[in-house]
């Protein structure tokens, strides 16, 4: 039996990340691939969702490859993945898988993340998940390795099974031979500096762009952004046991407090 | 020394929410507000920032306390909270609350949350953070008995400190006086059943709303949602520890099994 894999993606169902990952998994031959993704790029979109306009669906068709199905949907990568589980696909994927994104999705930076939060609605309607992407590279070459990295993890994660609430977050460094390996790892932190630029319009009115530099900290052994730096493929389990339990105790203290009053 | 807080919101900066919170904040006399908010509603956007366009800041002044100074911002809640921190405001607040939302932001809801994605973005700044929302209420009286509980709770939990990378997330049901404590509770869980109604438009084709209808499940004892549903105003520890570290020995033998192929 084939393993049906949703795939989808925030850069859009054009982007050569989404197609390429869908070909080599096609060609594999194990696999069942389900095309569904947003009509253009949605980077940074976090988990938003669509509620007060209707979403639209269009059939899409690929030269490169005639047997391969998608589905644009002007939407965000979250209304892709919960429109297809529950009204577009006959029958409910094995499997979610988002990416191949062209740029890195580490650390603190999930949180921001389109291509993340597709895997994260894979995860809330009870299906594994996988998001990956590309830290650097921007070759054919670098999706394709990338695509076969996770055509050969998807048997042995299918046969181990991932526990409830969780999704792998891969982030795939540049330089195809030359990467070291995989390692399990821990998110990391991203911290920015000077995160705004303000300048003056020909109007004279001010306006802000989106900047900031990345700032270099030292980053623990096993964080993704280390072992990204150092050449290898980091995958990190990322759950949603969002109850911060330790504080329990201490809440139940505070409120006390303020019912004395 | 006053409290300065950063007031902020996902219905817009003309809610009546957020105007009724940073009212009643300020009468208190112990806090100085600054309210930096979207310029319009911006539900369901999750944790979205603006990349690729500018951001535009407008002053707006509230005719009912011209004490009060805001700006409105063309951007997402987290959007605001990043400008406000590293552009707009002079210092640096000592806390973020987002709110008061129209609508409850109850359990696994909270990752789909404009509202919340406000606080998570104060938490990612460093510094300590709520979100408050009401359940069902829309009455002057619900929104000022909710100011009021938070208006309480402030001065303590300044005093105690949050745990770091830790926000609150309170939601207050509708009922005023006959709203029957405060607890500490835990995320519970929120499930849909036909989330999306499909129809044809007047030239033939499909589109989708997103719809789903609530499923009501048995709660745990102290999940937010039954804490609110029993008539109690919940107050929810979140973190961002995402990483599944009971997780990390499995994944590494599962990439083992990869590496060895």
């Amino acid at each position: 039996m084939a393993i049906k894999i949703l795939v989808t993606n925030d850069d859009g169902i054009h982007a050569e990340g989404i197609q390429l990952l869908s070909r080599v998994l096609f060609e594999d031959g194990r696999y069942r691939i389900m095309i569904v993704a947003p009509d253009h790029e949605r980077s940074a979109v976090g988990h938003a969702i669509t509620m007060h306009r209707p979403l639209r669906v269009e059939q899409v068709n690929f030269l490169h490859n005639p047997a391969l199905k998608g589905w644009s949907v002007n939407g965000t990568p979250s209304d892709c993945v919960k429109l297809a589980v529950e009204a577009l696909l006959e029958e409910k994927p094995d499997l979610v898988i988002s990416g191949i994104n062209r740029g890195s999705n580490l650390g603190t930076d999930v949180l921001y993340s389109g291509t993340v939060s597709a895997a994260v609605e894979g995860v809330i309607l009870g299906l594994p998940a996988v998001a990956i992407s590309l830290t650097g590279g921007k070759e054919s070459s670098d999706f394709i390795r990338a695509a076969e990295f996770i055509r050969d993890l998807i048997p042995p994660l299918m046969d181990a099974g991932l526990p409830g609430g969780t999704l792998l977050n891969i982030n795939v460094p540049p330089g195809g031979n030359s990467i070291r390996g995989a390692r399990a790892t821990r998110l990391g932190t991203r911290r920015y500096r000077n995160s705004f630029d303000r300048r003056t319009d020909p109007r004279g009115l001010t306006y802000y762009w989106l900047a900031g530099e990345l700032v270099e900290e030292e980053e623990e052994a096993n964080s993704d952004v280390r072992a990204v730096g150092e050449g290898y493929i980091s995958v990190t389990p990322i759950h949603f046991n969002l109850t911060n339990e330790a504080m329990i105790p201490d809440l139940e203290k505070l409120i006390a407090r303020v019912s004395r009053r």
